[in-house]
């Protein structure tokens, strides 16, 4: 199959490989062309616009940053819209908000273009093995089609809903890890200041109703005060805030997340948007009194 | 060897016949002479005081409701430690505050005893399988007499420093599944109240970064609007109030525990109180609008 790929950054430029191994042809662009080059080395053919890129092609793939990002590959002038021939489907992986992409839908359906979200979780880690998990907004017949796509780049395809379905779930993932992540750092806070040996209580207690993802992945290295990525607290950030938005217009409300989306703010004022959003951890050690604020753990001298 | 076992409740009672089926010879007591009978005809002797249940065995087991109960029973009149020849040791398997195990302890090592704080995690279905997770404070002496004792009931026993470091560490379990399921309640009322298919939705986000034991094991159900044991609801408040003390005893402020607390205290007043420590997902599914608050979601003739 022929497909148009739109997107080469720590996410996208994985998932091409991913889809050359498995057999497909794929044309790719890039707003920063040379991100091109190491993809064309490894079999994909280049494209100047998103337009020629989709010229041919079943169909064309996004993973940018936001809605206006894929709007502007999509919908604008030389975008994928202009290059897929009709009955084309543009299957968008980027986190954006359930509406722009119900809205983006709705303006292709109008020019007989099919649209798939299908927004992701596991990071550049679950790019480059092919163990993504896709959350998937699409009609069925829609989904059938892009699916060998989506099992190329990912271990797992969960059909949530009609279109923009994929981005609530994705939201309720990221809500999820707001609360989840921000637990462990309170709990492991409490665990390191009261003198315990901390790391063999998040051990003890790893295995069982406390336990959790972020506890077992990310609370080493919270004990340790160190955040290395994973994914960026800014991003988090934006896809809380996506969330928040969504979650508003359904009359829903999230204290959890909202909460925590304030904290990560701050920590993107103070120069740690592009650690892990694990980095909330932050906020309860310094609370605690076991960092000093403004103060990198791993750089503090007076840390004992 | 010759052990005391003292608390024969839906935790005590099936960790002393774990105790009889690993050989050992155990004498039990409770205030509620009742519950003795079934463990005596399983082998167990009965003693009319903790006193006498002491009398000649080495190791004296107390799983009660609160500090004041283990106060009672160990060094009240006819009390466990009159019981206990010097030497002797009391193992404590109640959650009680760190602060209270310290004072037994100091108590007790003035009448030549030494004592163990050895709370679990599992819940009853962990002490019929053998399955607990013992969090331990004891000198790792004391520790290695009991430790039998501990494998027999548990299938992790895991020492995290001296005598009341096993309460601070049940404490910060207790403070992690607070918030690691307020927000796994957060994200699915979202789920439910956007229109997507909820269930679905679970099962894609489950193993990845925003995964949990309360995810995978309590979020089918709080789905459903039903919270069955496990624990109750009344009793994780209990365990998030030493929390919230010792914390605040250390200068560690925990903002989400002390939020789920004060949620948790609305829901005991309204008669959830010995509902799973899950149905937490009652106050997110009625500010949602999924669930009329008062009403519960089985019994509400107007869900749909």
């Amino acid at each position: 199959m022929k497909i148009a790929f739109v997107g080469l950054g720590t996410m996208g430029a994985p998932m091409v490989r991913r889809l050359l191994g498995a057999g497909f042809e794929v044309t790719v662009h890039n707003r920063t062309r040379a991100k091109e080059e190491p993809l064309a080395a490894a079999g994909a053919q280049r494209a100047a616009t998103p337009r020629e890129a989709a010229a041919g092609a079943e169909v064309a793939c996004t993973i940018v940053n936001d809605a206006p990002d894929v709007r502007q590959v999509v919908l604008g002038p030389d975008g994928l819209a202009e290059g897929l021939a009709p009955g084309g489907v543009v299957l968008d992986m980027s986190t954006i908000a359930p509406a722009a992409a119900r809205d983006l839908a709705a303006e292709l359906r109008a020019r007989d273009l099919d649209f798939v979200d299908a927004p992701c979780s596991g990071g550049s880690e679950g790019a480059q093995r092919g163990t993504l998990s896709f959350m998937v907004g699409a009609d069925p017949e829609t989904l059938a089609r892009v699916r060998p796509l989506l099992e190329a780049m990912g271990s797992s395809v969960t059909r949530v809903g009609e279109v923009g379905a994929g981005q609530l779930c994705k939201a309720v993932n990221q809500v999820i890890i707001a609360g989840t992540y921000a637990s462990v750092a309170e709990g492991l806070a409490l665990a390191m200041a009261s003198g315990i040996d901390a790391e063999a209580a998040l051990e003890a207690i790893s295995g069982g109703a406390a336990g959790s993802w972020g506890l077992v992945h990310r609370g080493p290295n919270m004990l340790k005060g160190r955040y290395p990525l994973g994914f960026r607290a800014r991003l988090h950030r934006k896809d809380l805030g996506i969330a928040l938005d969504a979650a508003r217009e359904a009359g829903v409300p999230l204290p959890l997340a909202a909460w925590v989306e304030q904290l990560e703010t701050g920590l993107i004022r103070r120069g740690y948007g592009d650690e892990d959003v694990s980095a909330i951890a932050r906020v309860a050690r310094e609370a605690a009194g076991i960092d000093r604020p403004g103060v990198r753990a791993d750089d503090d001298p007076d840390r004992t």
